[in-house]
């Protein structure tokens, strides 16, 4: 772990992202000494920055500390913070100077291989995504509703351990995101996900499947989303950096087999990959 | 300050609190060794973390705490917070066993004497609050709408020394509550104050203002509020615990010079201080 460059583990009770959740994050999946999209998650997180109004630290620094975690933890999932740092009390961010940013990383988590291939079992939250135009799509340390969402059904009176995601609805009954990823939607030969200018947060995998959309020609939406287009969808599926590409294979009381379009972007990940 | 009951000034990059406002907060004024109303704090802080499902640190060792600190620490701005502490990489707050919680301690800020007789100056801020039930009322540590609205006139660009505070709306138009402070609307001789069911943090002082009006027979509706209903008030005035009470004396194009009701409720609370 670093913390603004050196090792620790340690930040001060006055920093405004554990007071008021004053920052943004990144979560990044390493594989054999290389972080995967390390300059897409960069460009996400200068936008967030810059969106909050925070001093995105520059490229090269956070490069090299990168690549020196790397050298010691080949594989696992690297998360970095970047943080308004501790100022004045009170909510006001002027004056502060001093943005923190630091690194951690995890073992990869151990997922079945087969929700790959042939899908998860995802539920709809009961939770509702409340509408924030001017915090929608960062990737911001306010994450409240994700936490309450994820304990729908990690609640241990309710375990259903096949349980892999919940899906979120807004306060007017569109779909938006799952609680860790996106969400795409294949139906008539169409790939259509969620816009996110009111709630969710928009990763770079999202951008990944838009921009294979492009390079293959495949028409690509970008608008809302009810529950009941989802239940009546060809395919549906679900994207982020650590999980990569799952297929749904059951939501509410609709199942489905085959997923030729997610199958397709996963090969194409998947030789990008070996390229 | 003080870290799970001993000194320190830091915590863990892994704390919930920092990695998602997976925390909830108070704010303290302490007088001459005494914390004020540190029962209805305690209070408080006990019903959010309920609502959040964190496990409430007991009252007596909190309060040993608290005493330990007002010896060192007589008089300023107490600030408690208490957060789910660290667990597993994940949303989900399922075997969080580790309660974190601390103590920091602020000067008392210097705000003019006047403010508190004559009125301050308040703005209509333009960001909207969202709408969420799950954490309304609760002083959870997801603040970063605070953050943005009293950014909006505390940036040097826009800078205006003599707004005191903001007003919040929500996305429906209803007037919610101060950036830092609850609202109370004097109209033809009742007391309104927003209900805070979707958006907006219940504060102690509010219920104070609540707790007064039915000692004096005062009618007092809790419901929902607009700004034209605002704007055309007999008074109105904000609370907070650190503030007390602060009459506002002008508002968009609106001026008020007299305060008969707020200065009864503060006339009240000045007797039962010196009580």
């Amino acid at each position: 772990m670093l913390v603004n460059g050196k090792p620790g583990n340690l930040i001060g009770i006055r920093d405004r992202g554990l007071l008021y959740g004053d920052g943004v994050f990144r979560t990044l999946r390493a594989i054999r000494g290389k972080a995967q999209h390390w300059p897409l998650h960069y460009q996400k997180l200068l936008h967030d920055c810059t969106a909050l109004g925070i001093a995105c630290p520059d490229v090269g620094p956070l490069s090299a500390e990168l690549d020196g975690l790397l050298a010691r933890h080949p594989d696992g999932v690297l998360k970095l913070i970047v943080t308004r740092g501790a100022g004045t009390r009170g909510y006001a961010p002027q004056h502060c100077a001093n943005i923190t940013h630091f690194w951690d990383i995890f073992p990869l988590p151990e997922y079945p291989f087969d929700w790959a291939i042939h899908g998860i079992k995802a539920q709809r939250c009961q939770l509702r995504l409340s509408q924030q135009p001017r915090l929608a799509g960062i990737k911001h340390l306010n994450r409240l509703e994700n936490v309450l969402a994820a304990a729908e059904w990690n609640d241990a009176r309710l375990l259903d351990a096949e349980i892999a995601e919940g899906l979120l609805l807004d306060t007017d009954d569109n779909v938006i995101e799952g609680t860790r990823s996106n969400l795409f939607v294949v139906s008539e030969g169409e790939l259509i996900t969620p816009e996110l200018s009111r709630s969710g947060v928009a990763g770079v995998q999202r951008d990944r499947v838009i921009d294979w959309s492009i390079k293959h020609n495949m028409p690509l939406q970008i608008r809302n989303v009810g529950l009941e287009e989802v239940l009546h969808a060809d395919e549906l599926f679900v994207v982020n950096s650590i999980i990569g590409l799952w297929p749904i294979r059951e939501l509410e009381q609709r199942h489905w087999i085959n997923f030729p379009v997610a199958m397709q972007i996963r090969q194409a990940w998947a030789e990008e990959f070996a390229s």
